[in-house]
């Protein structure tokens, strides 16, 4: 399960479907934190994030046959989009459950890609039944955004090439959703080098998989309201024990936290991310002392944002 | 004058102090041009601008004497930032006369870089009498933005790191301000290669450059309002012929198609620029007739940019 040979071959498979992303630093960031930060920039993906790897693995799991009848998730979010995508490169059908409610631009971005939208109520019920009801009818395969084994070993390749990238590496951290990036970086790590520590960090507002890794049960969150809209989906029943074992620690950061990580990346560095990929950041520079003169990798998980605000600003 | 040795001799020596930027691409943009594009990211140059170049050179054209007594510019722009941070590399002190009006990040950022800002009343006339009494009072040298030609010739090397970056460009955009740019592009192209056409690019709200070069002499404007603030400046002397002898023409853009070209760069390309930099693409997008399936060059002159109204949206 999760071997070297199986990331290895995985990554390989992929690369014809995904950008190798580049790894960037920032010198004012380095003096910052202490230490040597090495940032692998997902949010340059295909699509715009690190949904697109496992996206493309799933579909490529499947058999000819299965191929034939399609896909089907459900998401608002980059995995809707990277699925979309995925299945189009490889000229594959999608259909894409997604809520009523969902904005505009991410419906039409879904359909850019050549996926079919299908709307539902925007209840987690709804979208599960719906996406059930698309299974049934066109014999198409679920794909889960992180709680599936193909899902979560092309998440781990984006370790897989800054291990390549960076020599020395001491540290990895990653933001933490529903734990395909955090545990397909983990386990990457686990098999791939020798005490590599890989940190998981969430949102304080959405602290779930710091609890479920206390509880051993998959806990879930009161409000969802972080400003790191990807972060707020709970644990899956195959991410849970991964991250418990392989995850060193799980760091809590406030918003605030996170929106002053985020202003560092855009003003220092010149790249647009989202919210959910300042949360690593925001951990390095709240505990920087536990990572004094190390080389620490950051995964920059994605770039998709609603920058709407700031340029009608300029229009007034 | 400006010979193909002077560059290369210029581009060598400014190299310890600068960063050789990468050149950026996107599927997406060459689609919606019907071109090959390259981006040339100063953005991601040291102080965010390629303003850096030619402050560098500046500062390395002088004498062991002239270093001793210090340089002055007067600029709120990125080149005080230039000077005050190219100036400190090479340990020399620099002094900046600023409006007492601008923008306390600005004169924060001169600060953080070791340069000593001086304030004055927000008039041309008495930036320049400040300056002036700065170099007389230290006998200190005056570096000016634009209009010097250690500084042009700095500015040359950004599209000198593109030629040897990208083999058959066919042209080259770059936006207009002062001519530092425009005029070192024209000339460095000129120089290194045959048949590259550089074109500039300026608002059609400042349109200067473009009135100037069909007048033959420094036209100015009567509003600057522009959302591209680094292209407020009128030509110099030393800028103007340069410009009428090496550019293939100037486009003109209006605001909106300036902010619709910023946001397909924060969008698609997932980096930040300052809304100068998103006036070549402008052009390139407008008359992309003109550059069917050619191979062009677009330099990104800074990242330096307000994103409050951004980040302030999520503290709500």
């Amino acid at each position: 399960m999760y071997s070297k040979e199986e990331f290895v071959a995985v990554h390989q498979r992929i690369k014809p479907f995904i950008h190798h992303t580049p790894v960037l630093t920032s010198s004012f960031i380095d003096a910052l934190v202490g230490a040597k930060v090495y940032f692998k920039c997902e949010n340059f993906q295909k699509m715009g994030a690190f949904k697109m790897r496992g996206a493309v693995n799933a579909i490529l799991s499947l058999s000819d046959e299965e191929r034939s009848k399609g896909v089907v998730t459900h998401s608002s979010g980059n995995f809707a989009q990277a699925v979309a995508l995925a299945a189009s490169q490889q000229g594959v059908k999608s259909f894409i459950v997604m809520p009523e409610n969902a904005p505009i631009v991410k419906k039409r971005a879904v359909e850019d890609y050549g996926g079919v939208v299908i709307t539902c109520e925007s209840t987690i019920e709804a979208r599960e039944r719906t996406a059930e009801a698309v299974r049934k009818e066109r014999g198409a395969s679920f794909l889960h955004p992180y709680n599936q084994k193909e899902v979560i070993l092309g998440q781990g390749t984006a370790c897989i090439e800054m291990l390549e990238q960076v020599d020395g590496l001491n540290d990895i951290l990653v933001p933490v959703g529903g734990g395909g990036l955090a545990g397909g970086t983990a386990m990457a790590a686990a098999r791939m080098s020798d005490g590599l520590r890989v940190y998981g960090v969430e949102p304080a507002l959405v602290d779930d998989a710091s609890r479920s890794l206390m509880s051993g049960r998959i806990e879930s969150n009161l409000h969802t309201n972080t400003i790191a809209d990807g972060l707020r989906t709970t644990l899956g029943d195959l991410t849970l024990p991964i991250l418990k074992e392989h995850l060193a620690a799980i760091f809590l950061v406030s918003e605030k936290e996170i929106i002053e990580a985020l202003r560092l990346i855009y003003e220092r560095m010149k790249i647009v991310v989202e919210p959910s990929s300042a949360v690593p950041l925001a951990a390095l520079i709240k505990n920087k002392k536990m990572f004094e003169d190390r080389s620490v990798g950051v995964i920059l998980s994605g770039g998709n944002v609603d920058l709407s605000v700031f340029f009608d600003a300029f229009d007034k």
